[in-house]
């Protein structure tokens, strides 16, 4: 147990920690291995939901399917998930898929359709095996369990080598209210396949709209700070459910409490954005880049994605080569406003430009700086105050290896 | 000699092919091997010269010198190349080193200083050795010799595996006039290094206005098109002189042979785009995507380098892995107009898309297809007119080896 600012951090937590929760996963015959495929969140009550989903302009079935039960009025009591699948460029065929999978979960579970998400990860362009996935949605109501996070986590991975599940707890009105989260990602050094799904629980009392309003917020300084130029996947998306189940005063921005809830809030988003990113395909180093001194905190944000989607400076953090002048390219390629004579670039504590100018610096020490495994590439513009930190990892033969057969 | 449409491919040609062209190259000391690392392409009399440059916040010093030069009078007699070190990020001291190259190549040649053309290549941030520099250029007239573009291509070179050379002719007035052009690229899979030069030549009589219009127009369709995501490093460069010593009618758009003129132009631009595609770093396939259908040519392009400069796609065509998700994918987070039910895709002509719908494809010719080393990759958007060409590489193991140890 941590306590960090104005929350804790519960290291045994999961996304069933807050009140109200349940989960599970199972294997429905999706992988071709034993792996859990399929899974799901359940909540005991109609939960405040919000999302954010893709940009690309191929959304996924699922996707639409999620955000009209969504629309209807603005509560989930289940998220369901499906691994190896993307249900994505299926056309029709795929969207009565979505619909299909979304009836017979809420039959399964006894709840209203509308009440029921529905999301798809895995490969693009291929019609779900239906007889697997609904035999899988109607056995899923027994296998959720007040401890099933670990059960659904491993339900969500598709490449991905490790869990990515943190929860905290925050006080409200002298309450204990908790916040988890569960991701997967995997090719996310270009997360332009179907990629990145997030899933967020908490038992705070809070309406939708203003769960939505902290979601955007929040995603602006996580998830989407770990997309490279942009890229948005057909399956990108994040769900949050609020059970509402302690009882505080509802949470909206005037609460005296609204600072801590959104502080903890964050660092879920945050800490699920950086185990994706440090679980990148083939990724050995997790890689975050600071840019201050910006004329705004989105030309802040736009260099920061320049310099971590470089496959040149990943390279070279693979190799340990304290390469700079890469770092500097991608700062003057952004498009954004930089004065090409006050630029500090540091690589931890080792500072290699100053003003613009190359510092000497001690090689041997920035080449063992950088055989660590977090990398931190600071970058100051002595301009205003804009700001903002990515996060991205190495590029490495092993993404190669894997994304020359991810299908084979 | 192969005729193309109207003009003829030299296969002996090379930049000193078009009158009054000499080139030549020679070993300063800036390579740690033996090979050529300073050259020059020199014309005997005053040519017209035009130029493109960076759009990199941080422009190298020498690229200053250069277009200094040219808005002088429009016309070159020289231009100076060192490989090994780009001279860029080296502050005020750089500038004074990039003008003593100039001022010392003037002096060797016996021409006026803003006759002379200087650029760079290499490593980014690093003072350039000053005395073995200026030792180099003082021998580089003796090096000069009419069949010296050998010579001079292998001066340009840095991780480049390929010289990159090629000539044309076109008939004007009755008259035989040469198109040539010399390149080197190297790190173009991501072009953020100090990366793509080109120099062109030609005997035509033109003057520089007319000269400029043409090698903007044909640099997007050539040399933009091999650039990923809006790339373009410190030191990017394109220069062409044209002597004019072939005496005919001053070329200008209402010429009736510009067409022609045009052509051969677009010819090399694009001869020498693709020739670093191909040699891009670790590449061992040479990728071409085709779009069309688009709302305008503008959105086109965007769309082909998106899916020219995607990882998983050139991953996946390393890996001969027919994985059209990927490319879908890609059109779909380009930023531009996309009707989802409408796009067509084929991998040379095996249709892998119909109506934005999958098509059944035999996945053994497919493979087999993308084990060749030129991969065309067509996409029909069936919305309007526009059309674009890209060109890029495959992401290998060995981009990933180059890169992890560019410096080491």
């Amino acid at each position: 147990m941590t306590v960090q600012g104005n929350f804790t951090i519960l290291p045994e937590g999961s996304v069933t920690t807050p009140r109200g929760f349940r989960a599970g996963g199972l294997h429905c015959g999706l992988k071709k291995t034993e792996r859990y495929d399929l899974g799901a969140i359940v909540c005991e009550v109609p939960a405040a939901a919000a999302g954010v989903y893709t940009l690309n302009a191929f959304q996924a079935a699922p996707l639409r399917v999620t955000q009209e039960s969504i629309a209807q009025g603005g509560k989930l009591r289940a998220m369901i998930v499906n691994s190896g699948n993307a249900n994505a460029c299926t056309g029709k065929q795929g969207e009565d898929d979505a619909r299909a999978m979304r009836a017979v979960a809420a039959e399964a579970l006894g709840v209203a359709e509308h009440y029921v998400g529905v999301t798809s990860t895995g490969v693009i362009g291929e019609l779900l095996p239906m007889a697997k996935v609904l035999g899988g949605i109607e056995k899923l109501p027994q296998k959720l369990k007040a401890d099933g996070g670990d059960d659904f986590c491993q339900s969500i991975l598709t490449t991905d080598l490790t869990q990515k599940m943190t929860c905290v707890s925050v006080t409200v009105n002298g309450k204990e209210v908790h916040i988890a989260g569960a991701a997967k990602g995997s090719g996310m050094i270009h997360p332009n396949m179907a990629t990145m799904l997030g899933f967020m629980t908490t038992d705070a009392n809070i309406e939708s709209q203003y769960l939505q309003q902290l979601l955007n917020k929040v995603t602006d300084n996580s998830f989407n700070m770990i997309t490279v130029d942009g890229d948005t996947s057909t399956n990108d998306m994040v769900v949050v459910m609020a059970s509402g189940l302690i009882e505080h005063d509802a949470l909206h921005p005037g609460h005296p409490d609204w600072e801590a809830f959104a502080e903890g809030f964050q660092y879920v988003g945050q800490y699920l954005a950086k185990a994706i990113a440090r679980d990148g395909e083939g990724a050995t180093k997790l890689i975050e880049v600071n840019v201050q001194g910006a004329v705004t905190d989105e030309a802040a944000r736009a260099i920061a994605k320049t310099v971590i989607g470089s496959s040149l400076v990943k390279s070279a953090v693979y190799g340990a080569d304290a390469n700079w002048g890469r770092i500097i390219a991608a700062v003057g390629r952004a498009g954004q406003p930089v004065d090409t004579e006050t630029v500090d670039i540091s690589l931890g504590d080792i500072a290699v430009l100053e003003q613009s100018r190359p510092v000497r610096f001690d090689e041997e020490k920035a080449a063992e700086y950088l055989k660590t495994d977090f990398i931190q590439i600071h970058i100051d513009l002595h301009m205003a105050e804009g700001q903002a930190t990515g996060w991205g990892c190495d590029l490495t033969y092993d993404y190669v290896r894997i994304n020359a057969a991810y299908r084979t």
